[in-house]
């Protein structure tokens, strides 16, 4: 333990700031099992992936074996706009709940997109720069990613077009305009603009869409446009290897103070927050320096790691990205309209998924009720108002700090609070009014979907 | 000029944050003028204002001496898990801009009420706590000061009561659903819930309200229950006094790398932000340290500073509060309803009026649709989308920035950033279609507004 006074808020110097990221899967024994062409059915090749994503990145997504990948300068400079990111020590919420635990949660809030997901969106708008192209399409389903993708691509002066589930177009208008503000196209998912939409739609007449369907109609606008690309903000190598600036910030604030972690915990849903803060850490544990509980919390709504199954995949629900082993729900699980947008989604992040399948991980899933009375008792007292999806975080790290408290252990728990809920007061509103129900799908709906998946 | 390489945001330590607020007006050899109690017309009593405001706050109000007043050990735990706010170095808008000015913004937005209004109000609420009363009351117009004290009151666990003008109360439900979400009770403003609201509505039926009006409901409200204070998060002199952090911190993060500021600019609605940020530097002027150009920014639909008179006049619209000498348009001034609704004040901080009328700072207004061009020149290369107020300050620190691009110098421009645009999406959505107008009051409205001023 510590003998230095930790501050409230441990800010690394820009100096201390990592230089390259970290990719786990150099360092697993179990690699995670390769994507597949959806043509052939075999391991995609790098030519392959390259006609959907862009070169640099197609490369990263296949390479398990270098363990220290460069961040490109103009990469760590925007960086250093919105980093390092605070690793807070959350003296209030430990007085509040009377524990002897020590918790720390490391804040991606402080951006205009409101999360993690602009650590990835200007490296992939990079690269995408950097091979000449036009523009890039995406998805978002709560709107932090079509955000962090709107944001990266006017400061590299790309055009950006944004397919936003419908539900949350709805629900998030503010989210639209801020997209809009950053000069990005916003469409609707399902839309009458793609032949996938057109499909969907006719299919599940009046659908409140997902991300799955959303995956499929920017894939195809991208196939149809000269000089765009695809850019995906969760689920994929290169986005958890992106992301691992967040793991490796936590790690070094730790370092500095000599706080050696007991348990780890994030919110999971494509995988992106959790598998880029766990990566230093899963690093550790797989290299025998160390070891920790880690924790994925997931919701009890849309549960592929605890309920799903680990075997091949579609990512989308049009099928027309390539096949990913991981624990699913099913490319056809229609979650229910909670109001994590971001954890909404059928399949997990195949990293992940190894690293759970092996054992390194643990995950639990929690409902939205106790996720929301944990966000507002984490917000009355610690000053910010969080994201639904990080919430699901801090349900879990309240609920071990409460078992110190019991045990009188001072356990050091560290959790990803990954951005801000500014833009789901709609969804504060029906907690507020009592109005918010939970939702967890029965073994019969579970079962319904996952005899859908394809045998390969 | 400095010799060490500045950094992009320049953090201090929590050792190095400041221990007391300083009060400028110890060091003003023309004081500002004392307040008038509106029953006598002669200068209000400590007693008298003691029966609005908390005690310690009506002290603070009237102490034109004490140049350094101890900031609460309670308030700095609290400033601690949101502060220090970091100073930045704009490299990209200086880069964006092609200017050899060095621009540098104090961001204050880093926290769930999205502004410096917190500042004041842990302040005020830690003084009502110790005085033990049950609760405060208040008004808010943007919102930005009403989340603020509830966010306050929710962690002292004292009771909030907001009256939020109807205008955005209507055009940001979310704004108030964050202070719902805190435990503070929400009422659009002019209500029928008080004898004065009732009135208002009476003379002007279908009103939007103003911030004039809200004053008086929550003055009102407050004195009809036992154990309620009123507080108020602009104008006064209390308020300015705790909002000097804003400017103390920017003094040391500036002294730490030897930068010396030549411009300095804030926006001006009440005035708390400017006379916060500018009050250490006012200080350096009036002991004839330093020297340096300050700059007021107001809207041009309400500009008290720049088309008002210097005078007496009531702080609210319902004549309840103590008489005020300051740049005024007239208690009965009612500004177009712009989108920068914290600057919709008719009056100005006695202290800002005081040293504008002493031509210790000057003072400019500007258009809205010229504010929000330069809000999203600022956001797609800053990656903060900043509150329509603060983007008042923007839009004259790149006039200036201009300027030094045109003469080739190499100033340094300070600005406050005070606040975060995420609950005015509905004001971007305006002007993202083109549908944003200006609206400039006539010389005949003002003056038809001025004529109405009581004489005292």
């Amino acid at each position: 333990m510590s003998t230095k006074e930790i501050p409230y808020k441990i800010y690394l110097e820009e100096s201390e700031m990592p230089e390259a990221w970290y990719n786990v899967r150099a360092d697993m024994v179990n690699k995670p099992a390769p994507l597949l062409d959806p043509a052939t059915l075999q391991p995609i090749t790098e030519d392959a992936l390259a006609q959907v994503f862009c070169r640099e990145l197609a490369k990263q997504e296949l390479d398990d074996t270098t363990a220290y990948i460069p961040i490109p300068q103009p990469v760590r400079d925007f960086y250093r706009m919105y980093r390092p990111a605070p690793l807070v020590r959350a003296y209030c919420l430990e007085k509040e709940l009377g524990t002897p635990a020590h918790i720390y949660y490391k804040f991606e809030g402080n951006n205009t997109s409101g999360s993690h997901k602009l650590n990835s969106a200007i490296a992939q708008a990079y690269y995408a720069k950097e091979q000449g192209l036009k523009g890039v399409t995406t998805e978002t389903g709560a709107g932090q990613w079509g955000t962090a993708l709107s944001m990266a691509s006017a400061y590299l002066g790309l055009d950006c077009q944004v397919y936003m589930v419908k539900v949350s177009y709805e629900q998030k208008p503010f989210r639209r305009e801020v997209m809009r503000t950053y000069g990005a196209t916003v469409t609707p998912s399902p839309s009458m603009t793609t032949e996938v939409g057109r499909r969907i739609n006719g299919e599940f007449p009046g659908t409140n869409g997902s991300l799955g369907c959303a995956i499929s109609e920017a894939v195809e606008a991208a196939a149809n446009q000269e000089g765009y690309r695809y850019v995906l903000g969760s689920v994929l190598n290169q986005v958890l290897l992106h992301q691992s600036i967040i793991g490796l910030e936590t790690k070094a604030a730790l370092d500095k103070y000599d706080i050696t972690p007991d348990i780890i915990i994030g919110c999971a849903g494509g995988g992106s927050n959790l598998g880029g803060l766990i990566s230093p850490f899963v690093g550790q544990k797989l290299r025998g320096e160390a070891d920790m509980r880690i924790i994925a919390v997931e919701p009890a709504s849309c549960p592929s790691l605890t309920r799903g199954k680990y075997v091949y995949d579609f990512c989308d629900t049009g099928k027309v990205c390539p096949l990913q082993k991981m624990y699913t729900l099913g490319s056809g699980f229609m979650p229910s309209s909670s109001h994590a947008g971001g954890l909404r989604y059928h399949g997990m992040s195949s990293v992940v998924s190894q690293l759970y399948h092996d054992g390194l991980i643990e995950a639990t899933s929690v409902e939205q009720t106790g996720v929301f009375a944990a966000a507002v008792q984490f917000a009355k007292v610690e000053g910010i108002l969080p994201a639904p999806e990080s919430s699901h975080a801090i349900r879990v790290a309240i609920d071990e700090a409460l078992k110190c408290k019991q045990t009188g252990e001072a356990k050091n728990i560290v959790f990803g609070l990954t951005g801000t809920g500014y833009f789901d007061m709609y969804a504060y509103q029906r907690f507020n009014d009592g109005q918010m129900g939970d939702y967890i799908p029965t073994d019969e709906e579970i079962a319904a979907s996952l005899a859908k998946i394809p045998k390969v």
